[in-house]
């Protein structure tokens, strides 16, 4: 089986190797603009049309083949039902991280497949986690000393969980790897119940 | 400050480092063998005996000086009030992932510092935390193809969450780096209360 990540990030990647798939990335320059509010039908919208553009830009190269399996995940974060992106300027990151201390947010991240099975026909599947993200409170200077670092540019939410603002997460409920950007256990019961993929023996 | 670190692991060293402390490693031989069965007293007892074992060896050498934290922690998993340490043996990893499938764990880890103070004076505070981790069902096979990896062996409880078994685990309930080893957010707070000491800014 052809197994392709269809992302960027470092950190997905560092996933499925730590599971020991082996795998290929191949990215599409998917749009990410979407006029939907919900985050959990966002991040599966997204999630779905990363996988397929994919699928297609194989397609339109005659290099679709049987036995294919795309990946594809988008992550965002949301704070009492809005979707926060990626902070605009320093105000803007001010604003977010303000927001977030001494509160609980929400952590969600959209899988989704695209399936090539072994007689050719096309399948997809996608799904989502949400784990909940509990902030303790910072003082001013905390929030000051935050966005003087490089922290809180180029991320969702103005935050990544395995960096600075961890001093401040005081716990999580949900998928750990969910907020790093791959929900692993959820993404190989998908592939198992949807396609009857073991992604572990593949 | 003179901040050392009294561990050798290289997930602590890296969450220091995430968090943008400075500091050195040094470790002493410390005799983790206890018969205490409680493990939250375990870890803050064995936590607080790495760290003075580090102050020991700093005095005996006479270069304990003032303006001087050790951070020490020790971690351990425990299943129905049962400590696990490290599997034996193939039979003893399957023993023990087959005993966590299907069910929740707790993680425990213990943070313990000494402290000398600009005055010469020598405190100590220690702490723990508690994150409980849930696992999901792991079929014959699911258990056959982990014990044969390289995963169980040398790790307590026969796992890490951020390896292989994280397919299996559904999610966590507290803070993730404490599963990890090193419980940021409630070290981060100790220093402050116990000795107002910022480890963001020192």
């Amino acid at each position: 089986m052809r197994i392709i990540l269809a992302s960027k990030s470092p950190r997905r990647k560092e996933i499925l190797e730590t599971l020991g798939i082996c795998f290929e990335i191949i990215t599409a320059d998917t749009d990410e603009h979407s006029d939907q509010t919900d985050p959990a039908l966002l991040v599966e919208q997204l999630a779905m049309q990363k996988a397929q553009d994919v699928q297609d830009l194989l397609d339109a190269q005659d290099q679709l083949e049987p036995n294919t399996l795309i990946i594809a995940s988008d992550t965002v974060v949301a704070l009492n039902g809005e979707i926060l992106g990626k902070p605009h300027d320093r105000e803007d990151a001010r604003r977010m991280i303000s927001g977030l201390q001494n509160t609980t947010h929400h952590v969600l991240s959209g899988i989704a497949f695209c399936y090539i099975d072994a007689q050719g026909n096309r399948k997809g599947a996608y799904t989502h986690a949400s784990t909940a993200v509990h902030f303790g409170p910072m003082s001013d200077a905390d929030v000051e000393l935050y966005v003087n670092s490089d922290e809180p540019y180029d991320k969702a939410g103005a935050y990544a969980i395995q960096g600075l603002a961890g001093r401040w997460i005081t716990g999580i409920e949900g998928d750990y790897f969910n907020v790093v950007g791959l929900p692993v256990n959820i993404m190989c019961e998908l592939a198992k119940n949807a396609f009857g993929i073991d992604l572990l023996r593949v």
